[in-house]
């Protein structure tokens, strides 16, 4: 095994001290210094020279900010000769801007590769990501790795047996049937439609939900938005009224919390992957993504394979 | 309007000359060369020098081969100091291995992107490219066409008003989504399950289509398995057994001829990206996409917008 | 002249419609979202096909914020296949982090440089940039103009004939003698030495100052810290206690507004380039950049020389 | 010696089995799947993570598809994480295309050499390369192993001592210089010039050949034209009619049976570097460069010199 | 025709003039600064943006000092925003060095065509380049003009009818067979051998020579040691003793004056592509390349065709 | 530690046999080649194969053939396969060249950084380098060492407790503090000033220096003018007319041996960074930077920290 640094970033503070405990050593003392006009600098406080260098960085909101500062990690690291930099990205921010649509727009998620590549980033490692075409947006290798399993462990015993696996839309269909079939659980499909001749959207569930009730899956939680949709066409097509929620990523702005709270969820379990003040969400489930991390640190260190964390 | 050369790449000859024939004036005098061990070589028989250079080339069967030769007339280009070259790639081929799917895989899309820039490319524009995703692939800019409002206009009068569009897969929905509006249709879309505990994967079909005539939208027919696949499950639907199929390329090999013929197909509509032998398929109404490369030219050398071509 | 667009940033919105209203046509429609979770996306509203795009966009507080959309920007002309990417940064954010000081620290400055080239951005136009080896970090052309005459000419009448220019530190030397080479005046520089011996600094006054009243040059003001030693240091060495004090960019934070008022200024000329509001310092002189980088783009798109705008 | 794999390209099957069994090990097990449109992929079925990979693989005919299937180990090595890829190419197609002699035509030689830089490659492995000035066309080291000594030592009591060694053109006489050196013997060289005023090119036999038996030895048989034509011009300059010819590359294409068979030769000695059917030839000699390239990469791993493999 | 500047380098300080006065405007102002310690830098006394520029800088003895200039010069270009720079190389020293021969050496021709593009250089022009693979070291244009044309006319009527054009080593025939087709005339080739068994090395001429005065075509000539030795065995081979001499580029140094001044020549035919003191050669025929050069740069800021240049 | 290999250019010959002496094993074997026309190649004798490779080469005068020397080595690495090119410049030529003052010139700092990465250079170090900002023009790490800790030791007990350490213009006060740190002393500053209205330059003197003796310390020493300046001046203002110069590179060109004798030095005191003719300078003190050099190799062979030579 090489010898490694994991740096905590300030969106992944308490993860990756958590990564780090379970590696069996602290993180590599550093320092972020957000100076009174809002410039961001970073000091590594021990040499990391032809180490091998895990910066552990959500780019949760503020997206920006926490970009910013990854790229200079990396700059920082780069500079004092870190053997190689890797990324450790639990929440990929843009990765939802991964085209353009026929408009004249960025893609951010493309661009957000450009950058960490250009900053000297030669590894990347996320969990559970929006879209699978990221890492073609890279030239350095991603292991997209997945947090399925520690949500569906968190959850064993408190799934019925006629329950029914809900995918909230077309593009989470891979992530609900990969879930459903550690509960050998039927999956049913949401989707948004256009009446012919309507402005409304409809949300059509393909697949049987009468009288079962019903575990949504997704990436991830922003607004709260798809899942209070969700939850009012399941009951339409006459789910019970026993929602569960699962997702990785709880990124939770905006509305979400009223619009989950009048959801009606029985349970609503997410990883850490983005920090969240726990007294504010007590009733939320939370599975740490730190084991995860801590096992695919060990293997890129030692050479071996992740096949099974993805 | 700047100085410009069209050249036509020998997968595409037959498309190159009819877009430079509206263009109102021949392809640039070129040859591909090909040697008795199979090396092939491109020359230019007239400058370049300067000029805006489109290289029309589809990607299409034999693969490596039209993907080699295209790079080596971008190379030829360049080295004869062209101004920029813009490969016009009507059908892109490997644009389905977009990700890895966790395997030790390449991403064969994201490879041939950087092959193309790699080799001088400037701009790329496709044609209903199978993957949005790709042009985040490129750090050129992509301009993908489509040819859905041609494909649309070449079965005006010929789809039923109870018709009902059909997606065969969930990544398809946005272009049959497109396609409907132009007849004010609503769509159906089919989604492979496997059911909970079986091996044995059922197509499902989401949506009305019962008693009604059926009019299937992709972007591809390659071995006419998918098509094969959603005749039988909407027949088994109650849909009306006259099935039309709408798809921008028609690659069309190994069992495509067998298959397609069995499906039987009341229409089946394609375009002339992928080169295909007229007499052994006269039954298939042929949309040229020249009009579309023609406009999209004419606008990029003239520094005009192309939305509404997209 | 070639065909251009200017597109207006959110931290330089005013600016940049000054500046187009200058050169005789509104900005390139364009807008910029933000989302919910704090992402941001750029749509421009118009071709810019083979245009030459001049983005202005200061770096300015929320520093990162307003990187990234330029970054944003600068991928969205991209990949909409603008002829020329040229940032306009009226501030330079970051300008400051020029070197590592034998720290493991990123350089910030060259580390932004690299992000903008990664994004496409081909040329760079800046203010009174506070470092000029910043330039060395690119490899694109950087254009540093210079707002000193502007601002000079703003006090034409109200600097007295036996004032002193004053260079707040050793760095912005250069800068004030130019200053003070307008209106023939002598320089004076302010030192900043720890006493052999002892932990406290001392701010020395290097050439007359007694019995004078003082203009201090300096490109920026953050804080406003080193506005309040300056002086102090001043009136210690004699100076009469009229104060007048330039700089280039106001970025004005933290207890900026304190620390000035303090300081008993007699005038306090900033430029524009750094948007603030206008209600808040209701007494302090703006002189706007507009005029200046109406010029420069001007002579950009005519291909004619900037030298006497530097 | 640091963990390594061999991977077996389809053109180089055999030999690379033979590599691996001369290293100790198998090749790493790997698919290379060819859909029914001729799209290729490959899959690595064991980890590469953080091994250096030898990838074999001749980019003989068909050389698009074993170069494209080249570019894709290359492209899933780097995305799987492996610490070096390294193509060991033991014919290099292509490499007589290393200029563009004033023609509007590509350099293929270089453009390949490129593509294999922006796919991973970070080191190549030749053998016997057809151009030495092809390693300029890379940045990353290449290595040029020899098979000469290899042929002469099969030839070891089967040359006269009275026989003299043929360059079959003016490019190929450092090469017949070296294997002359073997044996002590003359060198003479085949010149082909036009006459003056004719259209008609005759080959000159520059040294003394009469009487003696001779051995043509060049890097490659293609067509066996070449052969062809120097068997007959030995023989008009009074050669024994005992002809020995001697190759590191036997691509064979097209005529190049009833060539050689009407050539007369005596003996035909060739290395494995193209795979070819032994049955077909049966009258051929064939040496394999197997050790050549297992001592290669046996130093290439244990970082010794390569040197007496040039 | 574009705007354009030429800008004249210390080593082709005459030569540039001289094409410029072709093109009808006097050289861009620039001045090359040396310092005291040896460093140098270049001003550029007006505007170059948007221009298109071509620097005239041959990479002559100091050949060193030559290569900076003009990569200072190109540096200086980009960052004054030169739309184009294009680097008029008339004679390209380090050409000889384009491989490794099995050495660990370096190739110095790519190494310096990767400091040309690394320093901005978008486009290159060389006169009769020594190593025709040259062109694929580079991946921006290289246009390699030839003076035989020229030196033959400068010829005309001096060449007698049964002379005889010699090659000087295997590499240069071509080259000469180029020159000997201007005059009908046939070609000899001189090759260096060792014979069988000893160390002396004997140079053996191809052809027939005997009674017949010789032409010897080179591209350069630096010691003058080639063209002694192949005078000595143009003589031994029975050769009238009445030796012309033609080559590209005369560097001439070290030894030159006294080998070519002992060989006896009739005629020595140069170009100006390497400066030299007219009065110490006074019995040198010096043929200018400024015509040539000229022609190059009028068609490439008119983008035409160079073809019969080459 | 990892296997290395120091190489010695010839500019620095002694002072990299004294790094090697130290670091117990010889340079590695390498001859550098100059022909006759000036064109210069290097050749390594033994294997750098996977070793980690220090080029230890100032590029002090001749610099341009030092700087094209140093990147001739590297390409020899990199083509040789070295795992880590170094460039260990003592001094930086170039160094002063780090921005363009508004003039059309090229960033020479800059440039020779982009040269040494488009060589293959991966690491520097170098020795008091005169602009920090250089660090930023590279995206490879730059460890900038220092001397003063060295010279100032070789001046232990011959600085009077009453001296006082002079920087010589405002650039220089960094280093003169730190320097006068280590004796407790205080620090003046020199600046040259036009005094309003005169075209004649003072040097002012800040700082109280009257009655005392002073050092001078700078960076470099080149053509002693700043020297000679800044003794008048500090004699003029009254201090002890015993003068101790203490400079890191003593670079010596052109009229410096007269000035510095004029200038009645009591010591010079310089480091072997330049090498100088030790006859030529009998009364100069030098400090060797062997030890320092040999430290960092030793710790970046190691990986360990090299903060407390910075």
């Amino acid at each position: 095994m090489r010898n490694f640094t994991v740096l905590a970033g300030t969106a992944s503070h308490r993860l990756a001290h958590a990564v780090a405990a379970r590696l069996g050593e602290p993180p590599g003392a550093s320092a972020v210094e957000r100076f009174p006009d809002g410039e961001v600098t970073v000091r590594l406080e021990e040499s990391v020279r032809d180490r091998e260098v895990f910066v552990i960085q959500a780019t949760s909101p503020p997206v920006n900010d926490h970009l910013i500062e990854l790229l200079a990690f990396a700059d920082a690291c780069r500079r004092a000769a870190a053997s190689r930099i890797t990324a450790v990205i639990p929440y990929f921010g843009y990765a939802r801007a991964d085209r353009r649509k026929g408009m004249r727009e960025p893609v951010m998620a493309s661009l957000a590769a450009g950058l960490l590549e250009s900053a000297g980033v030669r590894h990347v490692v996320t969990v559970d990501v929006h879209t699978p075409q990221i890492e073609g947006f890279f030239h350095v290798p991603v292991d997209d790795l997945t947090a399925i399993p520690s949500l569906a462990a968190a959850l064993a015993g408190r799934i019925a047996a006629e329950a029914v696996v809900v995918s909230p839309d077309l593009g989470a269909v891979d992530r609900a049937t990969r879930f459903a079939a550690r509960f050998e659980l039927p999956v049913a499909v949401l989707h948004k439609r256009r009446r012919s001749g309507t402005e409304v959207e409809v949300v059509q569930v393909i697949g049987d939900v009468a009288g079962r009730p019903c575990v949504i899956v997704d990436d991830m939680i922003s607004t709260g938005g798809t899942i209070a949709e969700a939850a009012r066409a399941l009951v339409d097509a006459g789910a019970r009224p026993e929602l569960t929620v699962v997702a990785t990523h709880g990124v939770l702005t905006g509305p979400a919390r009223e619009r989950l709270a009048a959801a009606g969820l029985r349970d609503l379990v997410l990883t850490d992957t983005v920090p969240m003040e726990r007294e504010a969400w007590p009733w939320v489930r939370i599975v740490s993504v730190a084991p995860l991390l801590a096992a695919a640190i060990q293997r890129l260190v030692a050479g071996g394979s992740l096949r099974d964390l993805f």
